[in-house]
């Protein structure tokens, strides 16, 4: 039986700044990327956010990104890798305290917004990440964009890794992401996005935006929580996977 | 025989900024109180500590502040026993990451600045800081002010306690500190101030600033490493415990 | 005529942290309190809100908090007084370098959070305050508690000063407000508060908690707009001035 | 006679955090460059280093930079030309406020690290800076790498421009600095550095890497106050161009 993990970013809310709807978003999901206080999230929404996913049976990973607030980690920033390693093991130490307080094992760590996109590209940053990772816990599951740089560093330090694939976003014909400033690189169709993953978890493939169909291991679906419409498709998504016999379940 | 632990403040730089001689003190210390990040501190710094720490055979302890790095931590804010239990919890998690990286085991938790003298009369506070210290790791010691609420607290929730003394400060007939703003509130002399700890350390006790003797606990002493006078007193005080037999040990 | 100004805070949201319904309640009111990027806010908030405010015919004023977005100003922080008139005015500043931008003069400045209620009634702060309004621009209006210390620290600098109420907050026979951890802290119904503001603009009473009439000038009134409940009440709140020939006009 | 600028940036103290020795470069420069609390700086330090500058008659610019406490500024970011628009300006009205109360004219701004570097070669960057500029004041100087976009930029928006050379850098060919990374990018010898100062100052030219003479502008000349060694390199910087009878002097 195929089966396939649906993760979702969570406790991003900073102090009196709410972001989110993270109670109605978990029992959808089997695997949440918890933020570290970095790029969002604090300490108390930390505490809040492992407590609620344990709660929901949801497998709990770390979400570590750049210390940028203001730009909610989704701004490049030029660093060293010495840097990015001790900042991921620091929020990946950060919050496996709060998982042993709450006898949850962490599964996962995905970098967050341009730290991931970033690393995609790029070998040494993902080293530095998947160093950091395997330093922290050998154990841990590397979530990385399907057949990207990060993936491979994941596997090059002997880590599990699982492939990061998106429902709503069109592929190049080489298995990048279209970019976001073309105009095809969204999929607003819930239907088409949902045949794109049934795709990708029973055919191992994805049709490229040329038409050619081109491989793409998918181990987890990246999905979101802000908003109804958002809300709606997960729940439409999970009916289509159940309906054809494909498990949703949790990496490990 | 009697022994003495000597503590000191540690990896206090932040990004170009530079704080304190961390090379020059370490190998005059017995525990070092490693900053966190919040008040001071940051991930590269707390690297770099954890493992000259290591090198020079002293005992590691977090040293969680308020997350006020214009303020250095030292003034006091107002928030909850929620809040304080959180930041003093992931603190203690995110530097324990770097001390399990280099096969270190923490020895303990001092409490820094506002955080430390806050608790000292505060005893909500101080369970809330016990408490994150125990769910932590109940084998961590909790540095407080000699006679306070925070090593009571410590008591209370079962964790093993350090009384903290200090050389260069009177004391008044009740064991508290003479405020700062009082003008005999500091001991400025080498002599008298190296006397202090001796009388301490052997006798458990300490002369108040009205002359009476009374009772006071000594089990760690607050050495300073910025400035050469300083890294000089303490020089001085480790021949003068040698000479009286007092063993210069870290806690645990 | 009998006159009233309506303010309320604004321009609170921070990078993608959304705070507020700025556009839903700057038709209602007639003065601006803008966050200046400390306790909240920040450059490209301030700047889009300086713009909205002046099309919609609102009177602007700084809002300057302590350095805690954390906390969202709402923590004590205990500071010296040079630190307060330093971080008052380099927050006037950087609002009023905008304020020029779109040809607005400035009207008031009013402390946000808990530095307001401190400085109620803390005449020292209450004068680092004043005195960095006067430096940064004698022709500013200081908003204060009415009958605080912030006010008369403001008229002992030669400064006009705007005397605030609150419509849902109940008053001790001293003129001071009624606690929040009191039980009786809040007014709920819409319409005891409607009238506790008409009592104060027509007659400058308050009918305080124990039944007493008190004198209370009412210059202007705090509102909110966060939430439908909150846009509501300031709309009753128009009709009833209105209805009641009393004009609802900026103080300058 | 032929004159130039001496500029250092001051100011970058935050907090406890202390930089650099302010009050011993600053009667040996001309021009200063404030930092405005983003990459380094805060209220405290600007009020403070205002009253210095003004007291050692050296002209004030402001020296904006990335929020980016952590990395000093030196990081580059990616970010929005708005953004940056509104982050400068923010800077400059802050800083032009404590200007305005020590009856100081403001004299330039001058990008501060990783800004002044991406805006060099950057001219969307360059441009959203030259507009701010102008925006807040016209009459302002704006300072750039000599023949760079960011100069080009200042020329197209009608500010009057600094061309800013180095005399511990060598040049490209083309009128670029030789990157860092090169081996031959830093001129460490005192004299070569003195006389490469005094052939842009006098002929208008530098001699590149490649033993080509090129034509090189120069206004202003950048120097640093951190250490006994840059401080003395200032003097006789000093000297030399005295000697050779070229005025130093602000640029307005």
């Amino acid at each position: 039986m195929k089966k396939i993990d649906l993760n979702c970013d969570l406790g991003e809310s900073y102090g009196v700044f709410k972001v989110g709807n993270d109670e109605e978003i978990l029992p959808l999901v089997t695997s949440v990327n918890v933020a570290c206080g970095y790029h969002a999230g604090d300490h108390n929404t930390m505490a809040k956010t492992v407590k609620l996913a344990k709660e929901h049976g949801a497998r709990i990973g770390a979400h570590p990104g750049f210390s940028d607030l203001f730009g909610f980690g989704r701004r490049p920033i030029q660093t060293t890798p010495e840097d990015i390693y001790n900042f991921v093991f620091y929020q990946i130490g950060a919050l496996e305290g709060f998982c042993r307080l709450h006898n949850q094992t962490m599964q996962h760590v995905k970098p967050h917004g341009a730290l991931f996109n970033m690393a995609a590209v790029d070998s040494v940053m993902s080293e530095a990440i998947a160093k950091a990772v395997k330093d922290a816990n050998p154990n841990l599951v590397l979530f990385g964009l399907a057949g990207s740089e990060l993936t491979k560093a994941g596997e090059k330090y002997g880590l599990k890794t699982a492939n990061e694939v998106f429902a709503d976003r069109t592929y190049q014909p080489d298995g990048t992401l279209t970019p976001r400033t073309s105009a095809n690189a969204l999929i607003t169709d819930h239907e088409q996005a949902v045949q794109q993953v049934l795709q990708m978890v029973t055919t191992s493939t994805v049709t490229a935006v040329d038409g050619s169909t081109i491989p793409m291991e998918a181990d987890t679906v990246c999905v979101h929580g802000d908003g109804e419409h958002a809300l709606l498709f997960v729940k439409e998504l999970r009916n289509h996977l159940t309906k054809n016999d494909i498990e949703i379940a949790s990496i490990l």
